[in-house]
């Protein structure tokens, strides 16, 4: 039997999670995040932006008198909060919850037309100028997380009153897109209709909504290119046509076959990399997998910041060119790192290899997670390497890198996603199918799988990321055989794997440690993963990590932040002999393990402030002992600075 | 006798250059570059964007039919034109270039109306509409640098025509702005025009003159502040209200007096600091040379960058904040280190301290000249100090970076702004009064100078800034009495200085030596400085440069480009023992010093193009020896990386 094949990701209602570090988030999305992102987007909040995202669904459903308001996209954000409840529910059936759910979609399903066209802009600003603007009005983007929604909440509740809505309206846009000759030859400006069309697809087997999903990904950036002419017809220019993107800033620029790097916007790059995956492994389309691996390998070992940020550029929230990784203007948006774990995931859904889960724990422990606060009501869109509050206020090209995170956005793409992806983080850790379990992420909690018709609970005890042991427990209802394939970790140099105590027979294949055996009840699985503080160089050919390190244990990257080590973090060196200590502070943070290292810092002594330049007498260093966070963690203790990269 | 008081410049015409470094650039000036220039203000340059300067002229005075076409402010290159012209014909007085002039003034003031008034873009589209928009239309910047023109050509050729147009203009002016109540209470959006009315009043004597430069200044920035309450009659908005600069980008948020950090656009800060410290001086205003020596020592000590650029940020061409001074961001326009010897050749009217003309030195032959190309054909906006051009291509951040001088631009600030001040050079160099002398700047040629109705020859023989050795031979008509003082500059640690070939008595005040002595027909005083080469450090507050030096010899700073080192520059680290080898090469660049080190590079060897990030094990140093050129030679030979600031 080869286990590696046609893997699925587990369902998120299929793992009741235990672990310290992530019942905590999703207690918080659950309690908080979500009844706030509620408010939000009915408009509550107090001294926030307006989201005028139900008020738009209550104009179009005739229910309010009023115009469009927001941003052109504002509906997804309905969506992405739908598909979060819907996760929500699916591991916690809250009736409360689901009633404000089901009248919300009962608004929503209202305004969709007899066509079965849905968006709130056209509806409400007249349906003639629907599909002449996909290049930016990002009609078939919402289309996209609305179908998402809908699976997500009759997957998670079995109603399937926004499922049919969105069935109908897909029906309605097949109708309008197509090789047929009659049909327009469009495609999302902004993707990630395809993965969603995939997701419809597994819940209705209908082939129609997977040949839309292909079509849409091999129609992009065919020639002639949709969107110039498109522009034309409007009367309209393309923002970035004369800056370094042009049309690329939409992966639009050639076919998606033809493409090798990752470029443009980094959130519509990863949404379409995840959606050729799906189409590609579905559709068993070797050369278009190809494609998907060429990418994530551009992304993994040339574009991506250490922190799971990608997108290097604030200009177009866009990826530059290799190596370019500055720490200081970064964009590292948080929905980026998100749709990262999408492409990951997807990949590893194709083929289980370390690489990809490697990448998608670094984005998740760091560069997504650090988009919220600790208390969930707080974001960023962005996440910096380092941060400096004069900066941020003073220099125009860091004035996106707040130093703190805001309530809410005008644009409020990240809380909602944030929300979607911890409620779903269960279907992150395991891929499975009918004779191996992959654990790709070590979170403790209860897995449900069904192996021949057989039954088998899976607990998984562990303190991770703060400790590195992981304990498996197996209950099958009688004895049965299948492969459980655990994750070493790229970051594990040593670990230990016992099996009931004992030393096991183990093979590692594409960074899996792979036991394959009759599973009996009670057997126990466990991996001592080494976890020391780790000192991380970056390839030379970044620029801006020369002679610089980074501090990593475990999974988690860390930081220096001025309120437990001054300003002026940038006179600070690691120092040869860090002798690093390591604590759980329980009060601090939410409880996380500190470090402290014994460093050195530039002394600005006998620098005057009037001296600029002067003859080289070399660093005059200061012993510093440094306390160091996890990198996700900071700026929840007020505005100040913020490093990542030290030098040496 | 007090010999700091009261100096003034030396007019461009008391100077012969014969300087082997100078002369050079004088003829490229009057042979390349103002022809060129002229052809350039006709639009007959081809494959380069079009001026429309004396097209809208020629509009403006009614031969010829056509709309107003460029930038609003085109007429001041016409301007800065004539006033290199005038310059020029200080040391050469050349008939034909004079005709030339001559009929383009004449079509100038056949544009003028009959109140005055000069400017073209409201002369053709309308008067009704003039001194509406002081803040963004440059009418007081246009007529300020036809002032400067006006004068440079009358003291040049004795002819009036141009200079007796611009009175009227002035006076024009002065019915429209100043403190009485039925007056305009504005000032200019682009400053200029204070140093050229004080420019203007000592051809003059017209106290209405100085009395307007001072209103202007005085007025800036009073409450309520005007341009705000201009936005509001216009209906239109100020582009930076709401960034980092606001009105302070205009340096026009408060009154001049209170600034004490040098803000905004950086040419605008420069130049109205220069026409404050003009009229500081001539009315004996103790308070507002204080505000310039505040905003002189801001810049001086926090906010330039070793080459003598200014100016941070792209964004509003501008400073930013105290030790902000990115290498690779900068916008260090070439205009604006002209404005800061502007800024700093007034100092030093004020008062002879060598730390303004070390200031003026540094940006002369680095910043400013690195503006044009060696052969006068190409100039640079942005003067960078690291350039790589793939970010150039691809990094919008750094667009404004570019790594070859370009033709011409159609906002064509610069090339003609580095003619005026290089056809003037000599008038850097010294300043004089009745009874001292101050030499600046190490420019060999002839000086004639009047003490107490005594004509003094002065010779300057030097290889600077290639050599330290600089000979002074004194020609009286007979002995006379006065002190001569010349700087010994901040890079210099050793000088010996001697008095037909004895160690000559002198005292050193303020950085100049000073020898008070009757001189006798063929003294000759001998200044030797030591010029080896030095490797700077910069203040550890300034980020970007902590753990880096800049390679310097004498007043140039060097650099490394990638012709001569290879790519990948940021790898470079300068060694313990770079071991400088010290090269005059008189084939390249037009000779020049090179400079080569022993060097090292991190070793890109074992690591892969696929890896980003791996346990830290140090860097592994591969031997390399660089060839350092001078800073402003940069990118003669083509496109390629260039690097100032190496790693220690």
């Amino acid at each position: 039997m080869d286990t590696r094949q046609f893997t699925g990701a587990l369902k998120p209602g299929r793992i009741k999670i235990t672990d310290p570090f992530w019942k905590g988030y999703l207690d918080l999305v659950k309690n908080h995040v979500i009844p706030y992102q509620w408010e939000a987007l009915n408009d509550r909040i107090p001294d926030a932006e307006p989201s005028y995202c139900m008020h738009n669904f209550l104009v179009a459903a005739g229910r309010k008198q009023g115009k469009f308001c927001g941003m052109v996209f504002q509906d997804s954000d309905f969506a992405k909060w739908i598909e979060a409840v819907g996760f929500v529910l699916m591991w916690d059936r809250d009736p409360e919850l689901e009633k404000t759910a089901d009248e919300a979609i009962d608004v929503v399903c209202a305004a969709q037309q007899p066509d079965g066209y849905m968006d709130t802009y056209y509806i409400i600003n007249g349906l003639e100028k629907r599909w002449t603007n996909l290049m930016d009005n990002h009609e078939l983007y919402i289309l996209g997380h609305m179908i998402e929604a809908a699976v997500a909440y009759y997957e998670a509740t079995g109603k399937d009153k926004l499922l049919k809505a969105v069935i109908r309206c897909v029906d309605h846009v097949d109708s309008v897109f197509g090789p047929e000759p009659e049909k327009k030859k469009g495609y999302p400006g902004h993707e990630v209709i395809e993965m969603a069309l995939v997701r419809l697809y597994d819940v209705t087997g209908d082939e129609k909504h997977l040949r839309l999903a292909k079509y849409f990904i091999d129609q992009r950036g065919q020639s002639p290119l949709y969107f110039p002419e498109e522009c034309e017809k409007n009367g309209n220019t393309c923002r970035w046509a004369d800056g370094p993107h042009g049309f690329g800033y939409y992966q639009a620029d050639r076919p998606v076959r033809e493409q090798t790097v990752a470029q443009g916007h980094a959130v519509r790059a990863v949404y379409l990399y995840s959606g050729m995956a799906d189409v590609a492994r579905k559709t068993g389309d070797q050369e278009l997998m190809a494609a998907c691996e060429r990418l994530w390998d551009n992304i993994a070992e040339r574009q991506l910041y250490i922190t799971g940020a990608i997108g290097a550029t604030e200009y177009g929230e866009a990826f530059t060119y290799d190596y370019d990784l500055p720490n200081d203007t970064v964009y590292g948006e948080t929905c980026a790192s998100i749709g990262l774990m999408f492409f990951a995931r997807r990949m590893l859904e194709a083929a289980p290899k370390s690489k990809y889960a490697d990448v998608m724990e670094r984005a998740l422990y760091n560069g997504v997670i650090s988009g919220m606060s600790l208390d969930g009501t707080k974001f960023f869109y962005v996440n910096p390497l380092e941060a400096v509050p004069v900066a941020s206020e003073k220099d125009q090209l860091r004035r996106h890198v707040k130093i703190e995170r805001q309530k809410w956005f005008g644009c409020a793409c990240c809380p909602p996603n944030a929300a979607r992806l911890l409620a779903s983080i269960g279907s992150y850790a395991y891929t499975v199918n009918e004779g191996a379990v992959y654990q790709h992420l070590f979170i403790g909690g209860e897995v449900e799988h069904t192996v021949g018709g057989t039954k088998v609970a899976i607990a998984v005890e562990t303190n991770y990321p703060w400790e590195g042991n992981v304990s498996v427990t197996f209950s099958p209802e009688q004895p049965v055989s299948f492969a459980y394939a655990v994750r070493i970790p790229g970051w594990c140099a040593k670990a230990d794997i016992r099996l009931n105590g004992q030393a096991a027979p183990h093979t590692l294949v594409d960074g899996y440690t792979v036991l394959e055996r009759e599973w009996q009840q009670g057997d126990t699985l466990e991996i001592n993963m080494e976890m020391p503080v780790r000192v991380v160089q970056a390839n030379p050919r970044v620029r801006e990590d020369i002679g610089k390190v980074a501090v990593c244990r475990g999974p988690m990257v860390y930081c220096i932040e001025q309120v437990d080590n001054g300003a002026d973090l940038h006179l600070v060196k690691l120092g040869a002999n860090p002798a690093f200590e390591t604590t759980f502070a329980e009060d601090l943070l939410g409880g996380v393990v500190t470090l402290t290292s014994r460093s050195q810092a530039v002394d600005t002594e006998g620098w005057g402030v009037d001296t600029l330049y002067r003859q080289d007498t070399g660093e005059a260093l200061v012993p510093k002992t440094l306390k160091w966070i996890p990198y996700y963690a900071w700026s929840n203790r007020g505005a100040g600075e913020m490093l990542v990269w030290v030098r040496r």
